[in-house]
């Protein structure tokens, strides 16, 4: 049923990867052009198809496991690699979830009729041949395939080498949906090596691949950003900061703080840092103090924060451009809204921040000042989600500015071409 | 009024080119904060600087056109650089003309109202700091600074050494505009060297430019994509086809092939390439390679059209991924509608096509399968253009995918952010 290669060196994974780029995109035209029906039959076959093969897949996933266990990995990446009945029943529901969604391809986004008759409409089409590069979850083949099919996209998924074998079946059933349906298998095909070098191969196929989705890590995500020049969609670093301000409401504050860092603290939009106006020191600072203490927060603050409470440990300047994605959070203390957004555009990653204040104008300085995917007046940084935003799932975040800012679902896997429609115009 | 510098080694050109893009960031910062009306002013007053130092741009140009005849460069070459009191005036007027197109930024792109009563917004904002690297067109420097300023993206703009005087004098114009409306000069910096280093130090600087827009021939583009891992917008090749299909009507067929390719030659938008189905070779071929021969056209031909007529010359392989810019066209004779489209996505360079046909079914399979960012029904491919279009002036027309594709104008210039306005919700 899938292609399968020997890979033995770097030049024959340069050519095995050119091979997959050039079926990826003649797959994807026929993808391109197929109707919602088809391609949300796709999805649905799909699902199908992981349900069937669940023992399978749980078979494939202890081989992964047993490779895992012979090499000294943490028991956090091992819990990403572990598949349950409950996580693949969970991949199957979310295919279906994205079989509901409205069409991403062929939408009209604007149109108009020129004064010499022309008729110029700009529609959404796919990108065409998107890359995904990953680490140890093999949910991802199957949240980002089947967002791929959704777009009309050919998908090359290259996962990490430990979840092989599990993302090996996986990707057979989102290539099964797509055969039942009448598309092209070729659609969605897997780099089956656990050979790097098919990384750097991917970076450098222009021809074939239209944009590039890293999903892991920070090293991961900048060894991506530094070797292509391909363009890339990515979420660097979720640096979010909470800014209670003079004007914030006590118990609103010290809600959203504790949800927004303690929650999940392991999300991209969990706070790093709690920037507090300094006349909140006296009254408010202790009490959210306690409140994260109490919660097993570590605290890392500037004098101005150490002074409030003893527990609070010094941040040293390294601690204000830290994504913890743990139980600890940085504290400073800040002379009003200006000084907020210029600490937050220094330090910050361009990701999530929010204001807590009932001022009106600083929430607008504030909202407008911050050069961030996404700003927030009175909620948690939690919030940052595809789901939460109402955009379905969704492939990551973005933190670069270009096309895809915040949330990247199926709409952001979109591009658009212009219609001109005349009778015979020629241009004077 | 501006600032120079002495650039001796690539070593001080790196910190000149860091030093102006810190500047960049920080006067983007404030630019992107301004109201509409005070951009308006800064464009405005930019145009009555342009046209008070008329005489002072004319002599700096006479200097570039001195130091441009001890070099050995073509007469078209030379007719780029020159400034005239006309192409002077024509700036100014571009300038006053950008200021009254609508505000891009700002703008609510989508709006919703979650179950959770977060209210969301997309709007657009400037994307930050533009890298503008140009060749030697001094106007460049009024037309892209104008649309940065525009748009609240800085600018940073490198033009050919060979306009070093004139495009200096343009860029303190745009600067002298800004500081009379209130924003800061360095909104638009122009980096003052002949040093080739300089190019190369703005590939680099990711921390201070957020997208490079090359202009100029293929080496150039070439040379940016290849050397930045910063996002590109570009226009690489505008290898543009006109397929007339087997409905076409004839003199349709004629009228917009001949405007296509001989209207104005040197434009991206014109056609590099007719395609025509092989049942219009004994009609209607004869009087389209007549009317292009008489109109001073050459012709290359495959082995069918050239048996048409002997002044159509052989197509070597290379005439199908030729961009000619010149009165010189390839013909090649297919068979039907998704022969056609085959020759384009393989050939083409996603810029522009057209088909020529009565055939509505025809017409939407080319519309829908050519991957071009412009796709025409029975219209000329020198339609290809912003002001065409009705979005005003334009940096350019991306064949990129990403962010924009087709004619950029302002509002392809900006990016968005999320705002989220709560009540002091926390996520669940």
């Amino acid at each position: 049923m899938t292609a399968t290669a020997a890979y033995e060196a770097d030049d024959s994974v340069e050519r095995e990867i050119s091979r997959i780029g050039a079926a990826a995109r003649a797959a994807g035209r026929a993808l391109g052009l197929a109707d919602a029906a088809t391609k949300n039959n796709a999805l649905r076959f799909a699902a199908e198809a992981i349900r069937a093969r669940r023992d399978d897949i749980l078979d494939a996933n202890a081989q992964d496991l047993a490779y895992a266990e012979t090499r000294d990995l943490s028991a956090a990446f091992k819990d990403r690699l572990i598949l349950t009945p409950d996580r693949i029943e969970g991949m199957a529901a979310g295919l279906e979830d994205v079989a509901t969604f409205p069409e991403p391809v062929g939408r009209v986004l604007d149109e108009r009729v020129r004064p010499n008759g022309l008729r110029i409409s700009r529609v959404s089409v796919p990108l065409g041949v998107i890359g995904i590069i990953y680490e140890s979850r093999p949910n991802v083949t199957a949240d980002a395939g089947g967002l791929c099919m959704k777009s009309g996209n050919a998908a090359i998924l290259r996962g990490g080498s430990d979840s092989l074998h599990s993302s090996g079946l996986i990707a057979d059933c989102l290539r099964e949906g797509l055969k039942r349906a009448g598309l092209p298998e070729d659609c969605v095909q897997l780099v089956r090596t656990r050979d790097r070098a098919a990384v750097g191969a991917m970076l450098r196929l222009h021809d074939f691949i239209d944009v590039i989705v890293p999903r892991g890590g920070r090293s991961l995500i900048e060894r991506v950003m530094n070797e292509t020049t391909i363009p890339v969609i990515a979420h660097l670093d979720g640096i979010c900061h909470v800014y209670v301000d003079a004007a914030a409401q006590p118990q609103m504050a010290r809600d959203i703080v504790l949800n927004a860092k303690m929650r999940r603290t392991g999300i991209c939009g969990a706070a790093e840092t709690l920037l507090i106006d300094r006349s909140q020191v006296a009254g408010l600072l202790p009490k959210i103090v306690d409140d994260l203490i109490n919660a097993g927060c570590e605290l890392r603050g500037d004098a101005a924060a150490q002074a409030v409470d003893d527990r609070v440990q010094p941040a040293s300047e390294a601690d204000w451009t830290t994504e913890y994605l743990d139980a600890i959070i940085s504290v400073k203390v800040v002379d009003g809204v200006q000084d907020a957004i210029d600490h937050v555009n220094t330090c910050g990653s361009n990701h999530t921040d929010s204001i807590i204040t009932d001022d009106m104008a600083a929430a607008e300085m504030f909202l407008a000042g911050i050069d961030s995917a996404i700003v927030m007046h009175n909620a948690s940084t939690q919030f940052a989600d595809g789901g939460e935003f109402g955009m379905g799932a969704e492939i990551g975040i973005s933190t670069g500015k270009l096309h895809a800012r915040g949330p990247v679902g199926a709409d952001q896997l979109t591009t658009f071409k212009y219609i001109v429609r005349g009778e015979g115009q020629v241009r004077p």
